[in-house]
C-alpha cells in the first residue's frame, strides 16, 4: 500500500467509496443525496491537499486536508478520512491519519482539529484517541441517525508541533 | 432600529464594518487581508440568509445564518455577528442574536452552534451565555492574537427547539 496525492482522475475510484459511506448515514454529515460533482468539490477540489491509499491500482482509502479557519485561526488544519468498506480492519485509517499529521507539519500547521466525530462511531473515536487526539468538545444531539434518533458529535483536537 | 434582510447593495455599507473588525484581529478567524469580494462571498452570498440592523440608513450591525453541517448534521445552524465599532454598547448584538434564533426556528433548525468564539472576547462569551448558549468545547491555542500569542477559542451551542 502506498499513500500518494490524489489526481483528478482518481475521483472515479474515490466516489464509490464516498457514496457508500455517506449513504450509510452513520459517520459523516454530508447530504446522502450529494452529487458526484459536489462531492468532488468538497473532497478533491476545495481542500488544500487530498491523498489516497492505493494498493495495486485499488483505492483503499482517502483523506483531505485543509485549513480549519483562516487568518488568526489558520494554523489549525482539518482532515477527513474515508476507508473503503472492503478494506476495513487493515489499519488503513491509522496509516492515513499518521500520514496526514506529517503532511500538516510540512505545510506549517501547528494543530489538527476534527469538527464532527459522531459519538456512536466508537471505532473512530478510539483510533483518534490512540493517535493522540483529545475530545475537546461535545455537540449535543448534533447528528441525526438514519432512524432520526439524535446522537452527539465530538470535536477532537491534537497539537502537532513539538 | 430595524432588522431586515440584507440586499446586494448593502455590501458597500457592511464591508467597512467587516473590514475594521477583521483588521482588529481580536475576534474573527478571517484573513485580515481578505478582499471586499471574498468577504462578500463569505458573509452575504454563500450563507442561507444575511440580515442587517439599520437605523436611519446607517448599518449598525449584521449577521449571517447558514447550516453548520449538511445531511445528518443539517438541523444545526451557524451564525456570525458583527456590530459597527461606532454602535457598540447599545444592545445591537443581543437583538441580532435574538432575531437570528427566531429566523433559525422559522427555517426549521433545531439548534445553533458558534464554532469559534475567541476566549479573550469576554463580552461576547458573557452575552451568548446570557442568551442561552453553553460552552460545549474549548479549542486550545486555536487563535493567534495580533502579537502572535496563542489563545483558546470556545465552541458554543444552544438547543432552540422546544
Amino acid at each position: 500500500m502506498i499513500i500518494r496525492e490524489a489526481k483528478h482522475d482518481d475521483w472515479n475510484l474515490i466516489w464509490p467509496i464516498f457514496r457508500e459511506i455517506v449513504l450509510e448515514g452513520q459517520t459523516y454529515a454530508y447530504d446522502p443525496e450529494i452529487t458526484k460533482g459536489d462531492a468532488e468539490k468538497i473532497w478533491l477540489a476545495d481542500p488544500r491537499a487530498t491523498f489516497v491509499a492505493e494498493d495495486g491500482g485499488r483505492i483503499l482509502g482517502t483523506y483531505y486536508l485543509k485549513s480549519n479557519q483562516a487568518g488568526p485561526g489558520g494554523h489549525v488544519c482539518n482532515c477527513g478520512y474515508m476507508v473503503s468498506p472492503k478494506a476495513r480492519g487493515k489499519g488503513v485509517a491509522s496509516k492515513l491519519c499518521e500520514h496526514s499529521q506529517s503532511v500538516a507539519l510540512n505545510l506549517g500547521y501547528d494543530a489538527m482539529q476534527f469538527n464532527f466525530v459522531v459519538a456512536s462511531n466508537t471505532g473512530a473515536v478510539r483510533l483518534w484517541k490512540k493517535l493522540g487526539f483529545e475530545i475537546v468538545g461535545t455537540l449535543p444531539k448534533a447528528f441525526k441517525h438514519p432512524g432520526q434518533a439524535y446522537g452527539d458529535a465530538f470535536v477532537m483536537y491534537k497539537w502537532l508541533k513539538s
